[in-house]
């Protein structure tokens, strides 16, 4: 079975961020956006640069005590869970990638908390080739910066992201759960919830 | 001049919170509680476990905007700059610590946003002998645990801080702001304002 | 079953390092010595600085291959799996300290490269009373900062620890494994194996 | 003045490791390799993933005790300072493409010690438009995963680096050799420090 990551980027093909053009190419008032046949060039030639954020909740003391892990149903009508996740584009920082990541994902009302240091916890290193890391996306090499981000408002996935399903740090480590997920995810789920001290 | 570390914990001589028996024993009920007496010799023999916490205002992108600096008024009268700094009690978790600590220094309306994670960014050693590290506190060793904390209510600090300065990162890592800090805390400054990627 | 933690600090009793003297009572020449007595009533009443190290081998690019776990014999002749583990003394460096654990329990010959940066991977609670966290020690509360360890020399432990086992990544995490270590730590194995990148 | 980035990956352009045909088309058998004129236009469109290092010197306890800066001649002549640098290639690991610029900037004989884990201690945005961050390259969007790396034999830089200067922690935060840094890298070189607990 083909695993795949979810459309890196889902709000390029929305009307508010036509990052790519509708006749197949280039915008060219805009050099830094590609067409959909420049970016599949793209992703047979060069590492493509993600940011990933694994959504929380924590209490009053900042303990965090949900793991957000989205459901997603793939482009063959597959149902598969995930984090949030997505491209960084051409002159964006990944602090701005970042929150039009989760923005998109986990809806306008989600309130994400971002971190203040850019050091991301982890970097997840996906490759076509199954096997050489944890992480496999048969569609391209992508390198991901990945985050833990704390939510405090509503989560309302938009696009193809259909719900947030909250679970507890234990459960989000189980074997369960981490086949269920996309590319090898459920790996960096655990990695998390060890970075956060909640692992036993 | 003796450069002395605020009182490490000053909620200890607080109605609320008496960790000194008035009459300088324990309190035989609470045997992790130590009479003044105690704790003094503690500190000659033991190294004492601290919290401290560098409190910032970011902006709605996560992005660090101020750092706060803590005036306070010395047993001496001095007037010295801080950052939010105290002892972790017998029994208490260092996340409960630091929130006491945060509580005490900033008031209960700071809201202070804890971190999910236990690792600090740092660790900073004082020595009572100067020059064994950067920083210096000539009452005890001490080794403390450094989060940033950003903080999103209104600071009223209690006790004896007299205040909280809001700083631009610029000026929070000046040499003139560094050599008003107490036991060498400018260096735990910029550490911090380094660790957030906004050092130049 | 009481789980224990290994005696906090080996050398103590060693010849070579006469932190207690053998009379009960502190050597009044240093007053950052204790007695035995004394060291008991500070374990009732202070949190205990620790420093703990996951030793590792790894291969020529940097990437760790094996754990190291210490099989050691309790004082009542249970044999536990643990790891390097240790009390940092007054006016110790944190670093100091690490090197002196690391040499009691790896032995001189292991040549362990201690990490460049000061902050530790995570910080482990060991509380006497079990459940607060995940970390156990019914005679004290003790604070422990955690590096990982690469070692490049031979292993021969000395003291009550017997051995040094080897393991894969994959087997220092299995659950068998962790239900032979002291106190929880098979939770901070299996962090710091997350902390390489090397969970799935 | 144009401050630019030393190539970015310098063996690209090596016989050893021919990345661009000579003919500036691609070499039909890897599609992962570039030619220049691809390259160019990727460089215009996507953020390209670079991994940096700050090569250290260390005593036997771990602790860096000096700061290893690249002196470099620009397509111009001109002299600049700089750490190593260079681009992560298609179906490369991060691990790899730091060997790789390691060996390219500070020669086969400079066994540097890798980091065990796969995070950055910070990651650096370069943008071409000056003052969107610290960090500045007028050819391209890079986005740098930021290492400290121990070096421990002989540094004989190759090709475009002509030779290691070791400085002291101290020196190595000056004004005076940030101004000398290509690219606002002496913001970097400071954030390394700091992260080393050695920033004063």
């Amino acid at each position: 079975m083909a695993v795949r990551t979810p459309d890196p980027d889902p709000s390029d093909s929305g009307d508010e961020l036509p990052e790519f053009g509708s006749d197949g190419v280039s915008d060219a008032s805009n050099p830094g956006w590609l067409s959909e046949f420049e970016l599949a060039e793209a992703r047979r030639r060069l590492p493509m640069l993600y940011v990933e954020a694994v959504p929380v909740r924590t209490d009053g003391s900042g303990q965090v005590t949900d793991i957000g892990i989205l459901l997603r149903a793939t482009p063959l009508g597959e149902m598969k869970r995930t984090i949030v996740s997505g491209r960084v584009r051409f002159g964006e920082t990944v602090r701005d990638a970042l929150f039009r990541h989760l923005e998109n994902d986990l809806g306008p009302m989600a309130f994400p908390l971002l971190p203040a240091s850019p050091a991301p916890f982890t970097v997840a290193e996906y490759f076509p080739l199954p096997g050489v890391s944890a992480f496999h996306d048969d569609r391209q090499h992508a390198v991901s910066l990945a985050f833990i981000v704390p939510v405090t408002g509503t989560c309302e996935p938009r696009q193809d992201a259909l719900e947030v399903t909250w679970f507890s740090p234990e459960e989000a480590v189980s074997d369960a759960l981490a086949a269920e997920m996309e590319g090898g995810r459920g790996a960096l789920v655990r990695q998390a919830v060890a970075h956060l001290g909640l692992i036993r």
